[in-house]
């Protein structure tokens, strides 16, 4: 019996086959702090409890991209271990919040595999989903890697590419909060500005730079108990391909959407995670940027006090975003640029 | 309408004006103990609740210095994301502790504003009061900045500059705890020394240096949501004029608070910050020492169980105090000193 | 009277002595997460309150070694802050779990002194104990450290040399938890392998290393209010014999075992501590990979749900353990070893 695990390679997966992850999280008040000292997140929602109840939540819910690492931690031993690359995100949809005292468990279901012509890796699909202790979904998403044959001779499966969303449906983005006329406090949001003020096609910079430091993204990802080697190991690292540890991308993630409040003060949640590309690695050092535009403003069925706004933020690494680098689709991909991620947020509506 | 927020410049303050600062924040025990983690203090109301209980409170309060630094981190984005120096602080004024899961509002009013000679800055003075979520006072304080114009040919306001206390009166120094007699447990609490202890002009070297790095910085000021850009931009500051970032003058005076433990073990909450100034910045790679003297000895209206100490501690970087920099008050001013802080402490009386 | 506190010097101590050490220490699900965000730990009783009530707890237990640290962290100030050396451990016992909301404090009776050779030093034995609110031990065990002399003129105590135990008696192992039939879920554990799967002499590589960084170390022991100089302060220690500072040993203990759930991932709890060294110094740049070996497996009296497991564990710096390093006893040491720890560990067996 083999005492360590070695991670599954390409050859490991089958199509329908569930990845039942460990372990289980009990997330805690004690993992919001940690979050917060690490991206300094101000949306008020989460940073507290009264503002929380204003808009019908029992409390403060757990920030949505700490959701999304926590669901995505639990799922690296299994599906990442011996991945090469993160190729991208879908259909990738938000749930019941997490509450501090929750606890989340984790599955993947393979759904699609393709052998690359290389021999010597594959692609694997999976859909994770995450749980809390009442069963109650609150995310899932789809995935793709890039992962290692562990035997370049071993047989390679039929070809299974799944289809995947472009982007989550309005009509699927879940909505948890309410606003009730005269109760929705702006001056403590900190923006005044709403649902109603954007509009497609808008531009935002978001200002600020935040340094990445080895120690931060070491820490955010052991929170999560996300194992991928190449963040932790500097020893191995040295000798790579970069010479030095990488930054987790969900890490740029998290500093984006912190970076975000400055902009869009009143997007309180991530409702869905339509795509995302870390088109460019960070390291310790870095100084992340980032902008935001407007790609569609969308109703929510049934609603008439919040909307979602579609968002694509682009970071940059040691990059000012003042010029919105990247927004030209015809223009040759800037170096600078580390991430494009395309979400769905909520934000309430002029009432 | 102006998505982001630049932040006020000179012209846009009004003396009278209330600036309401978001978002609100639930301080938990996840925050005490990233507190802890980056400062290692250890007076003991704040590290056990039986403790604390021991003096007739209801569970362990958070430290005072982390109650004031979370209300002054709300106040940065709207009184000194503009500013050049912050250039003291006055008539600072502990209420009601804070206990984990209370929420905290901030508030700040324009008490002057001053134009400068310059014609580019001014100094903008305010009283920021810090709320629980039952409306007492946690904390407030006087504290005036230089803040850049944004525009030079602004008209400049009429002069005012608002009479400072040079002291909080000893008659308005609160305190929340109450000490019975043969219920102190000085061994536990780590000093035996007590309020009767103390003289007038006694010098104390807290012997130890702990050295900061950036990472650390870092994640104190965006615990506290301060999101003053000096701190976090290594991209920016890089080019400016120390080349490097600045560490947040309030990690000081936590650091001199966590070493002042030994020298002043009973000291258990601070009940007023008279004054204060940073003499010079610190940055990541400094190691910081503190010695401190006492001003003064002030006996409580009324009571007999608890007295105050008038404390003056001065911080060093990269040199011992063991000959107490800065003592000789006319003598030329110190490189290595940091801080010249000026507060009065409660500390139990021999009964 | 003097205000701060030198700590003891071997004259000083006292064989008999009680040494009650301050302050006492309320641990949350804050010190957990920060913890976690430190060494990523994986071991699904501390992870996952639903997990702990599974085998009979009440909720998540604190780690064990959080445990060890915390206690350890309030010695520090008495015992150890003027020694040399930290020379060994023994009969170190884990008694009742902490769990989160619990009040520790710890003392320590002074049980044997002798003086070095050289004049200047000796070595000072302690048994530190270490209890909750209820007075129930959570943690005890031996230590012995070589500490100055403050006057090497003072006269040496007379020599008193404990019996120290090789190990600790299966007997007194303490098992909090209890298994039964289908309740024990494999999958959300993370690992298959149980008790009865592992045999004596049978050596296990935990392939992954992790790098430390300043920040990090200083974190993890300001977090247990453990005060010694040599890790903290880089002003002093740049011109000291390593030209850094030092690593906390029980810091490389911590990541051992969090690497150790890679080969051990049922191992939910430690029992003994009954030995350990630490061969070389670790510093900020270091990465650590560790191997264990499976020295005994020890039924416990009476129960036929968990077993023991007496676990060797070696930890390296900067060095892989594919090849079990410092397993050939009759070897020089290799210098990349930097932890020799011998103690017991809880496993489910398989029923």
């Amino acid at each position: 019996m083999t005492k360590t695990r070695p991670g599954n390679f390409f050859e490991d997966f089958r199509v329908g086959q569930t990845l039942v992850h460990a372990p289980a999280r009990t997330i805690t008040v004690g993992d919001v702090a940690v979050y917060t000292a690490l991206f300094g997140p101000r949306f008020a929602i989460h940073s507290s409890d009264p503002f929380a109840q204003s808009v019908g939540l029992p409390r403060a819910p757990v920030d949505s991209m700490l959701a999304f690492h926590m669901v995505f931690g639990r799922t690296v031993a299994d599906v990442s271990l011996n991945a090469i690359a993160n190729l991208g995100y879908a259909g990738g949809r938000f749930g019941v919040p997490i509450y501090p005292g929750d606890t989340i468990t984790a599955d993947s279901n393979v759904i699609g595999l393709k052998p690359n012509k290389d021999g010597k890796t594959g692609v694997v699909y999976v859909r994770s989903t995450g749980l809390n202790q009442r069963g109650e979904t609150v995310l899932d998403y789809c995935r793709w890697v890039m992962v290692r044959k562990r035997d370049i001779d071993a047989p390679n499966p039929e070809i299974v590419v799944p289809e995947l969303p472009a982007s989550v449906p309005v009509a699927e983005l879940h909505c948890p909060f309410a606003v009730t006329r005269g109760h929705y406090d702006v001056a403590r949001a900190g923006s005044e500005c709403l649902w109603d003020d954007y509009t497609p096609g808008e531009r935002i910079d978001h200002v600020d730079g935040m340094t990445i430091e080895d120690a931060e993204h070491m820490l955010a990802a052991r929170l999560y108990q996300n194992t991928a080697k190449v963040h932790f190991n500097l020893h191995v690292e040295r000798e790579g391909r970069f010479g030095k540890r990488i930054v987790y991308g969900g890490h740029v993630i998290s500093l984006a959407r912190a970076l975000s409040y400055n902009g869009l003060g009143n997007a309180l949640l991530v409702a869905a995670i339509h795509g995302g590309r870390h088109s460019a690695p960070c390291f310790g050092g870095d100084t992340v940027y980032a902008w935001s535009e407007v790609l569609a403003k969308d109703a929510l069925p049934g609603r008439d006090d919040v909307g979602a706004l579609r968002i694509r933020t682009v970071a940059t690494k040691d990059r000012a975003c003042a010029d919105f680098p990247g927004h030209d689709a015809g223009a040759p991909l800037d170096p600078a640029i580390v991430l494009d991620f395309d979400y769905s947020v909520l934000i309430p509506r002029r009432i």
